[in-house]
C-alpha cells in the first residue's frame, strides 16, 4: 500500500517541536489517518493542551486525551514540571549539573508517555509512532537521545505480534530549524505554547521560553506568542 | 552498606508470583524498607488488589496504589483482561497462535507498569525494582521474557542519573517451584488472586487457574483458595 495509505500515531504536547512534527508528519510523509495523542498528567500549562486540540483539528488529525493525572502523585517534589512541585528556574540560575539532568527532567517520563502511547497504537493497529524528539543545545534530556531510540525499538521489536516503531524525524535537527520547518509548513506558531510556568502570558525568561526566542531570533522570524 | 539496609520497589498484583516475590525480596535478600506497588487498572479482579494490600501489611511493606484506569479507555476491545472487554476463554480453547500471544494479553503492559514503577522508584531515590515476570508453561507473553528484561535494562542505563535496575529473580523459576518457594517463606496463598474472570470464587477453568491449580498439584500441595 502506498506511504500516504499508512497511518501513524503521534505524540502531541502543544509546544512547538511535536506541533511541527504533526504538520510534517501529514503533510510531508503524507500519513493518513493521523492520530494525534495528547497526555493531561496535572502540567502547570493546560494551554498546551488547548493549543494541541487546534493543531489535530487544523490537521484533521483525530486528537486522544488520556489522563494520566496519577504522575502528579508519583513524582511529586521529583520534579519542577507537575503543578505543585518547585518553582521552574530561569536559565542563568542552572548549575553544569543541572544542565545535563535539569529541574524540569521528569523522572523517566518519554519512556512512560511512549510506552503508554505504544499500548494505545498496538490495541489500534497502527504501527508507527512519533515522538518529537530534538536535538537540543541547552539541555540534555536522556530520554530524547537516538541511543534512547534505538534501545527503545529494540525492545519493541521483541513483540510476537506486529512490532510497534517509533520514530522521531526531527531528532537530529537544532530548534531553529524546526522554526524553518514549521514555518514552511505554514504552521500557526501562536497556537503553540512552550512556556513551563502556568501564567497567562508565556515569560520569556523560563529555560523553555530562552530555547524557543533563541530559536525564532537565529531563524530571523518573530515568534508570533506574546509575552509578558 | 549493608544488603539489608537497600530499599526496594516490589511490582505487586494480588496474584502468586507477585507476592511469593514480595516475600522472597523482604525474607531471603532481606530488602529494606521495602515498597509495595499496585496499579488498578480496571481490571476485572479487584480481589487481586485486597489480596496485594493484605500481602504488603503482611511483610511490612509500605503500600502504593496507583490509578491507571485509564488503560480501559486506552485498551477497550485489545484485551480480554480489562472489565468490559471480551469474554476469556478457557484454556482448551486457544489455538497454537493464540497460545504464543494469547487473548489475556495486554497490549505492551508490562512496559507501561514497569516505566511507571521505574518513575516512582527514580523520583523516590529507589534503585532497585523487582517484578515477578516466570518462566511460563502454557503462555509466553514477549513482555515476561528475559530479552524484554535485558532490553529494557540497557535503556534505563541510559540515564545519566541514578539509573534504574529491574530485577525478576523468579524468572528461570517454574510456577511449580514457586509454589514451593512460597510454602518456604510461610505465604498464605489463600490470600493470593490469580482468576482472571471477576466471580466470587475462582472459577477453576480460565488459564491461569488452569496453571495454578497444575502448578499446586505438581508441588503435590494443596491450593487453600477456594474454586467454584
Amino acid at each position: 500500500m502506498p506511504q500516504e495509505q499508512q497511518p501513524a500515531l503521534v505524540l502531541l504536547s502543544g509546544g512547538m517541536d511535536s506541533t511541527v512534527l504533526l504538520h510534517h508528519v501529514c503533510k510531508d510523509i503524507g500519513r493518513s489517518p493521523v492520530t494525534a495523542l495528547s497526555f493531561n498528567y496535572g502540567q502547570r500549562h493546560l494551554r498546551e493542551l488547548e493549543c494541541a486540540k487546534w493543531q489535530a483539528r487544523a490537521v484533521m488529525a483525530d486528537h486522544v486525551l488520556i489522563d494520566i493525572s496519577f504522575m502528579g502523585d508519583l513524582l511529586k517534589d521529583g520534579t519542577a514540571l507537575v503543578s505543585d512541585g518547585a518553582a521552574v528556574p530561569d536559565l542563568d540560575e542552572l548549575s553544569d549539573a543541572e544542565r545535563s539532568q535539569p529541574p524540569t527532567y521528569v523522572p523517566n517520563r518519554n519512556m512512560m508517555l511512549l510506552s503508554i502511547a505504544a499500548a494505545h497504537a498496538e490495541a489500534s493497529g497502527i504501527q508507527d509512532l512519533y515522538y518529537g524528539a530534538q536535538a537540543q543545545d541547552e539541555y540534555g534530556y536522556w530520554d530524547c537521545t537516538p541511543e534512547f531510540l534505538n534501545k527503545l525499538n529494540e525492545t519493541f521489536a521483541l513483540n510476537r505480534g506486529k512490532a510497534v516503531s517509533v520514530r522521531a524525524p526531527l531528532m537530529k535537527m537544532e530548534k531553529t530549524d524546526i522554526v524553518r520547518l514549521g514555518v514552511e509548513l505554514e504552521v500557526d506558531f501562536s497556537r503553540t505554547w512552550t512556556c513551563y510556568r502556568g501564567q497567562e502570558k508565556a515569560c520569556g525568561s523560563c529555560p523553555t521560553c530562552v530555547e524557543r526566542l533563541n530559536a525564532f531570533t537565529e531563524a530571523a522570524i518573530k515568534d508570533p506568542l506574546p509575552y509578558l
